[in-house]
């Protein structure tokens, strides 16, 4: 089913109303989740409906990684549907499928993950060209965010190689601009290397950006918030110019602070743990969402 | 649960049993199914089942193309959780996923894909690096096919990048040696570059070669059978050199045939028809596992 305008527009009327570029990162880790919560798909199915509750408000728009998902099989991608439908209509969600080859022949996995699933936008690696993932470009109401410079440890083992004197990643920013008909490609640029992004920029001054690695990765935010946004169409020229930094462990890493003393109690009550467990959720959404306004 | 012995063993061993290096593969594209099988995931699985069924033991392994099953969510995932379970044990499993990313903190989807799927070996991307796909090489009864040069249109687009002199492809088959602790890498090189074939197992002269692309892709057999054994250790000096070629709709398609005239059939008696699909599948299965013998 055809979503109402484009990705841009919707991500920008959220970013609008949000008053942040913040992406809200739902990667589950079991062996990182607060206590009480079961270290299996019942466990990171229940703290990723409660991020989704509690953050998704101070939010821009949602990632899930569906890696963490697919890891349980059959019944993780249950849970996964049912993270996906917790959240709020108007909120864009990008599947994290990182997804290489889709090819004529499987043209409805792009049904899957934009209708069945019912993502706004998915991750692809550009590895096998564009015609391998062309059904996940083609629809207007939904884009793809490509693999450019990524974030991970080790990312520039082949996105740093020179091809033609330029790093492949630069390659790829300048190549991914014509794919698909216009407005249906973005580019996945990490924070991790601030240097490259402000390049990236340069060369693809039109496409939404999707930002990893700042918090828990060590990624500054200003160098993100100066040239993160798009100057041009399609992006540019749109609330937050479709840019969105994504952060997962700095707010799904708050439930497992170590407890503060309740000083603000009542002497003797306990703060119920449930309670507790949300605020810190809260604050931590709600302290991202402010370090990551739409600048002007 | 570790397998026994390493994946390179086990695929020598089924490879010298079943006689060639033809490789099952199981895309079952719900538009190509043959009449009687609902269009829709019941379909699919049926129809996967069956290939299993009558085509496997003609194969010395079985590659499932998880985007099919991907397609239809959590009930794809369940039906290819069945499918996996129907394959006989001894017939190595290739999941084909695709993957590019597992990181540290998602090393369990390697359990997921390893161990709840039970998969003996799956396909990953490059684009990302070593680091990001590491706990898919660090099992030592597993391996992980990298994408070198695959069989799509369009491969090329990154893929025959120069770097250094060299295509991007020479690049990662060059360093995909290096990979993990030994013996748990293998490249996809397709069908359809024979020259780039040949030129890979130049680079690469221990690595197992998968090979998609004959048959419906137009890929020739002659040379692949040529090249595509290793000659070096980890996967040369075993029957079939650790070589594989998938074959897919080169035997799902004889579903399709347009029905032929039973002529040695009684007169009046019409073929039963499911066990005239049978006979077909049958056919191409044994045809081209003739094709693809295992050379001395």
């Amino acid at each position: 089913m055809p979503a109402e305008g484009t990705y841009l527009e919707r991500l920008g009327a959220r970013t609008a109303a949000a008053g942040t570029v913040l992406c809200l990162g739902i990667d589950p880790d079991p062996e990182a989740l607060p206590a009480g919560f079961s270290r299996d798909v019942d466990g990171i199915e229940r703290f990723a409906r409660l991020l989704v509750e509690v953050a998704a408000p101070y939010a821009a728009a949602v990632k899930i990684n569906l890696a963490f998902f697919e890891a349980y099989g059959s019944a993780g991608i249950a849970a996964l549907e049912r993270v996906r439908a917790a959240i709020p209509a108007g909120i864009p969600v990008i599947a994290d499928a990182k997804r290489g080859y889709i090819g004529t022949t499987v043209a409805r996995q792009a049904g899957a993950l934009f209708d069945a699933l019912g993502a706004d936008a998915v991750t692809v690696s550009p590895y096998l060209g564009e015609a391998a993932i062309a059904p996940l470009l083609e629809r207007g109401d939904r884009l793809a965010y490509v693999l450019c410079r990524t974030s991970n440890a080790g990312a520039g083992e082949l996105q740093d190689l020179l091809v033609d004197g330029e790093p492949l990643w630069a390659h790829v920013a300048r190549v991914a601009a014509d794919w698909g008909p216009g407005g249906t490609v973005g580019l996945v640029v990490g924070a991790t290397a601030p240097r490259e992004l402000a390049l990236v920029r340069d060369i693809s001054p039109g496409l939404a950006f999707l930002v990893p690695g700042v918090g828990a990765q060590g990624g500054d935010v200003e160098p993100v918030l100066r040239s993160g946004p798009a100057i041009l169409s399609p992006a540019g020229g749109r609330p937050g110019g479709g840019l969105l930094v994504n952060v997962s462990r700095g707010i799904a890493g708050a439930a497992n602070e170590p407890e503060r003393p309740p000083s603000d109690a009542p002497e003797g009550a306990a703060q119920p743990p449930a309670r507790e467990l949300e605020r810190r959720l809260v604050e931590a959404a709600e302290s991202w969402a402010a370090r990551l306004p739409v600048l002007p």
